[in-house]
């Protein structure tokens, strides 16, 4: 009755070649490049996965908080940046991991520094964060005097062992195009090459680590950059077609949900899949309208990314709502939807399975 | 050096005696109205606050899920509402639950009615869904044919028993003020007594069933129904208190985050706690700010509702910023944050603390 009769609720579907190609195409990119690749593993967060890296030589990896390091380091990942402001709160859990691995962590306040360095027991790697227009986290890099407090309270530490300077250009995703997108790029790396020239003679071997998903895929000239840290590449999604840094075939992950009422009258397919499932992220269409996945065919456990059939117009806890003029909606059927942030979908899903019906393991660690 | 040494990061801290309040008063006003409470489980999802429903002579319960209505029934509770649209789908929980307890479910679709007939195994008690002016699922109470088609396919069959109408307000949420919500309350129970009575003499025990947090807690006069269902009560939130359901003090949960970067110039505060804790829901500001939750002082483990210290203005996956002129904002301090939705925001942490630090546990499950 149904194309996989393994799917019966809504079920995260990850196409392991779709994947693999990604992984493998930025991978090869920074080769090419020279720079060195520490993907960000918070958006998938899995252990199957994160193996898929280590078949194109990646050996350390990004991650954004303490226990989802723990649960890579459990599976031999040994080198490892936790691409979030020290936590202060967590430090038995920083002294923990820095005793068994190389560990890095991310600073922008000098007293943060002190009162790490009182705690610490271990040594870890620091990176001091550097805003380069996102204004989320990080010192602006004219904001010389702060750095150089930083950098000798780091230097002073018996713990400390500093690695460079770390950004996240998280402000690409508000770039219109591929040329705004570029254009964040040369500036940032501007920035973060003149501040590495300057403590070039103190710090020999740092280096400037840097990366978000659109910019990986979408900018050509990354001279001045050592190291990158995308994370939503490995899956991609309707966020980043929109920005231009995939096509929609590349996305590798996505919902199948049952249909559970129809509406035919007004075009409105209810589907099991909700807030819960897909989380509330959205993005406008062409017509300006709300959407929270794109629908498409789904048969035989395959999905036609290029087949649009509709559009999740709304959601709440379990329920959405697919606007579609296909009239062969029935209850009971499948259809697949391609998230809107996968990273959020991954998180509130907690699994995958995939094409084969095999589970793939997800972190999914925020629970208490 | 914390208020709360247990809390090191995003934690959901419960607030027993506001919870229990709710509960107790819910209760009491459904009891002086000689109405059945039935309370839908989906917000807090855990055994543990379920339980406290007892002590009010609660014995029926409302789930989103047949995953929930397992969790539900594993600890004692035999009279249990799925208040989602059957999917064919999951048949075998159906019969696997409907085998052990009273399941009641919810259908407007004859065909859906059919094919489920021909798959039950035993006995199940059927609402059938009547959309009141919310246009999510059910037929409409003009759809007189329709809904007499579902009703002798329901009728027919050898498993099923009709239970009655069931009717979700979800438009309160739209509401603008208490009249409005008073006048949704007052023409849907015209519409929903209108098909009881139509009944009557076919169903003499059929009910009304009905109920949104909004409603029950606003409106008075519920004459005509037989059985609420509200779920968000139980915790309440900011959007709530926007529609005048509860006051800020009732809110029962709060969401406990490290600060963890200080940007006073531009008066921001970086906290541990993200989209993947709080949900992406959003609530408008007087100003017209959009607002991931309220910020209040939090001391001692207690959390003052009243004195609102800033808001969170920005959410990624594992930060959010807090817009404050609070000036002694510090990394390591914790603070508390009042959810814009809490039935969201308890889904994404999976569990609670109470303030004694002791654990209580969610559901939590959508995971694969």
């Amino acid at each position: 009755m149904t194309p996989n009769p393994n799917i019966i609720y809504p079920t995260l579907l990850l196409d392991v070649r779709r994947c693999r190609k990604n992984i493998e195409r930025l991978s090869k990119k920074f080769t090419e490049h020279g720079i060195a690749f520490r993907p960000h593993f918070k958006t998938h967060q899995s252990r199957e996965i994160g193996g898929w890296f280590r078949d194109y030589g990646v050996d350390k990896i990004t991650v954004s908080s303490l226990r989802m390091a723990a649960y890579f380091a459990h599976d031999g990942w040994d080198d490892i940046t936790l691409a979030f402001p020290v936590n202060l709160l967590e430090v038995s859990a920083i002294n923990a991991l820095a005793e068994r691995i190389r560990l890095n962590l991310v600073v922008e306040d000098h007293l943060v520094i002190k009162s790490l360095d009182r705690m610490l027991q271990y040594r870890v790697g620091i990176f001091i964060k550097v805003d380069t227009g996102y204004h989320r986290t990080g010192l602006e890099s004219s904001e010389i005097e702060k750095i150089e407090t930083c950098m000798s309270s780091v230097e002073r530490s018996a713990h400390m062992h500093f690695m460079g300077f770390i950004a996240h250009a998280g402000h690409t995703y508000k770039a219109k195009n591929a040329g705004e997108i570029n254009t964040i790029y040369r500036s940032s790396i501007r920035e973060l090459a003149s501040l590495r020239a300057h403590y070039r003679m103190r710090h020999p071997q740092s280096i400037v680590s840097f990366g978000d998903t659109p910019g990986a895929s979408i900018v050509q000239d990354l001279d001045g950059i050592d190291e990158m840290r995308p994370g939503n590449f490995v899956f991609y999604d309707l966020m980043q077609v929109k920005l231009g840094s995939c096509l929609t075939d590349d996305i590798a992950v996505a919902m199948i949900c049952p249909i559970v009422a129809c509406h035919h009258e007004r075009r409105e397919y209810v589907i099991y899949g909700g807030g819960i499932h897909f989380s509330k992220e959205f993005t406008l269409r062409d017509d300006q309208d709300i959407s929270y996945g794109s629908v498409v065919q789904f048969a035989n456990g395959i999905w036609e990314p290029e087949q649009e059939i509709g559009y999740v117009s709304q959601l709440t806890q379990e329920h959405g709502v697919i606007k579609s003029d296909t009239p062969h909606m029935r209850p009971g059927q499948l259809v697949a939807v391609l998230p809107v942030h996968s990273c959020m979908t991954a998180q509130c899903l907690g699994g995958y399975i995939d094409q084969k019906g095999q589970r793939i393991d997800h972190f999914g660690g925020v629970k208490q």
